[in-house]
C-alpha cells in the first residue's frame, strides 16, 4: 500500500476523532496497549476530583455520597457492554490473578467429582500458577491437563472440571474460536472459564452468545484503565447463586454494614468481590471506560484488522531481507488485536526500536509484540512504525552494546 | 480541663507542626480517621505525577523508570517501621480480607495436623468471613473456635492452628495485650495471625518483640493512604520460606518475566504478593508514609493518650446527663486511638453530629466512634467537638427526623 492510500484510510477513518480523547507523547507511536493502554485525557481531572473533593473534603461520606460503594457494580456493567455480557453479570474487583482464583475455585466447586483442569501450556503464566496454587491448596487432587494449544480440543473430555483458556494468546496473538472450545467443553458438562486480558476492549466479545460460564480480564491493557488498574470477572447469570466466594470478604456479604459475625455471600455478581473496592484506581478505570460510550465494537474490529493487515503487509520486506517471522495468524477469526514476529535478535531489535519512538515490546524467548490499538492509532502511525524499524535495521543500530542489555518490563 | 489549659496543650505539641502537611476542610473537626484517614497535601501532586509523567509520557517504560515494580516492598519497608518489623518482613499488596486469606492459609499450612482457628467473635466481620471460606474451601475440616474477648485464652490448647485476632476492637476500641496472648499462642505452639488494622500509624506496634508470626493491615485507616488504598501483609522472618503462597500469582514467582509455565515462589515476602500492583494506590500510599518519616512513634502515642484522656474527661458530664456510657477501657494499655460510647440513639445523635461538622461514626447495634490521629488533631478540637455535641443533645438536634434515616457508611 502507497502512502497517499494510507492517507486516504485515515482521512475516512470514523474513529480518527477518537485520538484527541487520548494524551499520546508527541512523535511516539505506541504499539503496546496490549501492556499498558495510554492515558485517556479525561482520567487526570477524575482523579483530581476524587482525590480533592470526595476523598479530601467530602471524605468518609462520599461511600455514599460520590457512589464509592457502587463503582465495582457500576463499572463492571460498562465493561459487560463490550464483552457480550449482561450489565448484572460483570464486577470490577481485585487484580486478574486473583479474580482468576476466586472464579477457578467456584467453576471447580460446580463439578466437585471432577479431577481436571485443562489449560493450554503457552498460556499467560499467572494462569497456569493459579492453577497449581489451587490444586496444591485442594490436596493435589486434580490433573492440570496443560497442552499445546492443537491438542486442547482432544484433551476434553467427560473427566475435566474446567477448561481454563485465555482467549488470545499473549505472544503470537492466536485467538481461540470461544465458541466452539465452550460447546466442546459444554458436550463433556464441564464449565468453560475464560480469560480475555487481550481481548476486552481489542474486538467484540460476545461471551453470552458462546455461552461461556466463567471469564476474567484485565483493566489496563486495551481498557486503557491505567497502571495496576482493576480488574474485572464475569459469572454467567445461571451460574450466580452456585458460584461459592470461598474469597468471602465482607464486600460480598450481603449486608455488609449488618456487621454480623456469619457470612452470609450477596445474591448477585458482588458475592465475588472480597475487600473496600480500590476507589482511585476504580474511579480512573470508570473514566477511562467513558471513551467507548459512543463507539461501536464492530467499528472498532474493522478498523483494528484494517492497521493489523496493513502493517503485515508493510513488514513483508522486512521479513524477507531480516529474518522477522510472523507468528499470528492471517485469518482474522483467529488472531486478536496485535502482531508478532520471531527474531533470534529480537530483545535488542525491541530496544533499538523503542529507542527510536516506536514502543511495541518482546516476550521471551524470541517475539517482538505490536499491539494495536483501534482508539488511537491511525494508519500513518503503522506506515511510520514500518519505516522506523526498517532504519533500525538497515543501520544496524539495534547493535549497540546499550540495547543488549536485558531488563524487568512487563 | 479548662479552655487556657488546653490552648497550652497545643501550644506545646511537639506533633502540632504536622497538622499542616494534612488537607482538612475549614471547620470541620474529623474524629474518623480510623475509617479513613485524611488526604496528605503530598499526595495529589505525587498522583498527578504518576499520571501525568509515569503513565501518560513514559508509559510502560515507568515499570523500570519510576520503580513501579518495586512499589510493594518500597512500601512495605515504611510500614515496617511503624510496625515493629524489619523492612523485608512486610509488603502492600490487594486489600486486608484478601491479605488475610493468603496469611491465614499459610499459617494453617504450617500445623497441618491441628484442626481449630481460634478467633473473637467481635472481631472485624471480614476477619470472621474468610476464616468461614477457608474452611469451606477446605471442606469444613476447622473448628471456627470464635469467643468473646474474655474467653480467648482459655480458648488456646494443643489442637489450635492459628490464633487470628484483632489487635483493637473496631467498635470498643480494646486492645489486646500482643505479647501476651501471642505468647500464650506460642505456648501451645500455634500460630498467631494479627490484624493491625487499627493499629498499624495509630500507635507503635511492636510485632517483632512480641514474637508475632502473620499479620495483615490496613492502608487507609491511620496511614491515609485513601480509600482503598492496598492493604499489607508481615510474615515473620523465620517463617518466610514455609509461607506457601496458595494464590500464586506472576507477581509472587521468583522470576516473574521469565514466564515460565511452573510456579516457583520468590524467596523473600514478594511470594504473598499476587497480580500486577495498583500503581496510582500504591503511589498515594507512598506518599502519605511519608508524613511519618519525622515522627517518633512514642511521640505519637503519648500525644494519642492525652488526647483520648481528653476526651474522656470532657464527656463525663454528658455521659452523666445523656446516657453516654463508655465502652472502651480507660487503661492506656488496653485501648487503641479511639474513643467509643453506647447510646440507644447513637445512630441519630452521630448523623446530627456530623451535620454540625464532627464527623466520627457509627456501629452497630449502638456505638458511637470517635478516632484521634494525633497528626491532625489538637486539643482544641477535641474541646470543641465535645462542645458541639453538648450542643446536640441539649437542642435535642438529634431528634429531627433528617437524622434518623439509616444509611450504608463504611
Amino acid at each position: 500500500m502507497t502512502q497517499p492510500q494510507i492517507q486516504t484510510l485515515d482521512a475516512f477513518d470514523p474513529l480518527a476523532r477518537k485520538r484527541d480523547q487520548f494524551s499520546i507523547p508527541e512523535g511516539l507511536i505506541y504499539l503496546d496497549g496490549n501492556s499498558l493502554g495510554v492515558l485517556p485525557k479525561g482520567v487526570l481531572g477524575r482523579l483530581e476530583h476524587v482525590v480533592g473533593q470526595e476523598w479530601g473534603t467530602d471524605l468518609i461520606r462520599s461511600w455514599n455520597k460520590h457512589g464509592w460503594m457502587d463503582l465495582p457494580v457500576k463499572v463492571g456493567a460498562k465493561i459487560a457492554h463490550l464483552i457480550g455480557a449482561e450489565a448484572d453479570e460483570v464486577v470490577a474487583a481485585d487484580s486478574t490473578s486473583v479474580n482468576l482464583f476466586k472464579v477457578l475455585l467456584a467453576a471447580l466447586k460446580l463439578r466437585p467429582e471432577r479431577k481436571v483442569i485443562v489449560s493450554d501450556i503457552d498460556n499467560f503464566p499467572t494462569d497456569l500458577y493459579i492453577a497449581q496454587g489451587v490444586n496444591e491448596l485442594l490436596g493435589g487432587a486434580y490433573e492440570l491437563r496443560f497442552v499445546k494449544k492443537d491438542t486442547v480440543e482432544a484433551a476434553i473430555d467427560d473427566s475435566v472440571a474446567v477448561v481454563m483458556l485465555t482467549e488470545v494468546d499473549y505472544r503470537t496473538g492466536y485467538r481461540y474460536d470461544m465458541r466452539r472450545v465452550t460447546e466442546i467443553t459444554h458436550q463433556y458438562d464441564a464449565i468453560s472459564l475464560w480469560d480475555l486480558a487481550h481481548s476486552a476492549g481489542a474486538f467484540p466479545v460476545r461471551l453470552n452468545h458462546c455461552g461461556a460460564d466463567f471469564a476474567v480480564g484485565c483493566g489496563y491493557k486495551y481498557l486503557n484503565g491505567g497502571p495496576g488498574a482493576p480488574a474485572f470477572l464475569f459469572v454467567a447469570k445461571r451460574h450466580q447463586q452456585a458460584a461459592i466466594p470461598f474469597l468471602s470478604g465482607w464486600m460480598g456479604h450481603k449486608a455488609p454494614f449488618a456487621f454480623t459475625p456469619e457470612y452470609a455471600p450477596a445474591e448477585d455478581i458482588r458475592r465475588l468481590t472480597v475487600g473496600t473496592p480500590s476507589v482511585l484506581g476504580m474511579s480512573a478505570l470508570d473514566t477511562a471506560l467513558d471513551v467507548f460510550a459512543d463507539v461501536g465494537m464492530a467499528q472498532l474490529r474493522q478498523k483494528s484488522l484494517k492497521l493489523t493487515d496493513l502493517f503485515m503487509e508493510l513488514m513483508e520486506p522486512l521479513c524477507a531481507e531480516y529474518g522477522f517471522e510472523l507468528v499470528t495468524p492471517r485469518e482474522p477469526e483467529r488472531r486478536g488485536s496485535q502482531v508478532s514476529y520471531t527474531h533470534p535478535e529480537g530483545y535488542a531489535i525491541m530496544q533499538a526500536l523503542i529507542d527510536s519512538a516506536v514502543i511495541g515490546d518482546f516476550r521471551a524467548p524470541d517475539i517482538v509484540r505490536f499491539g494495536f490499538t483501534p482508539l488511537y492509532l491511525g494508519f500513518a502511525d503503522v506506515y511510520e512504525a514500518v519505516e522506523r524499524l526498517k532504519t533500525v535495521m538497515g543501520t544496524g543500530k539495534w547493535k549497540e552494546p546499550c540495547f543488549q542489555v536485558r531488563e524487568k518490563v512487563t
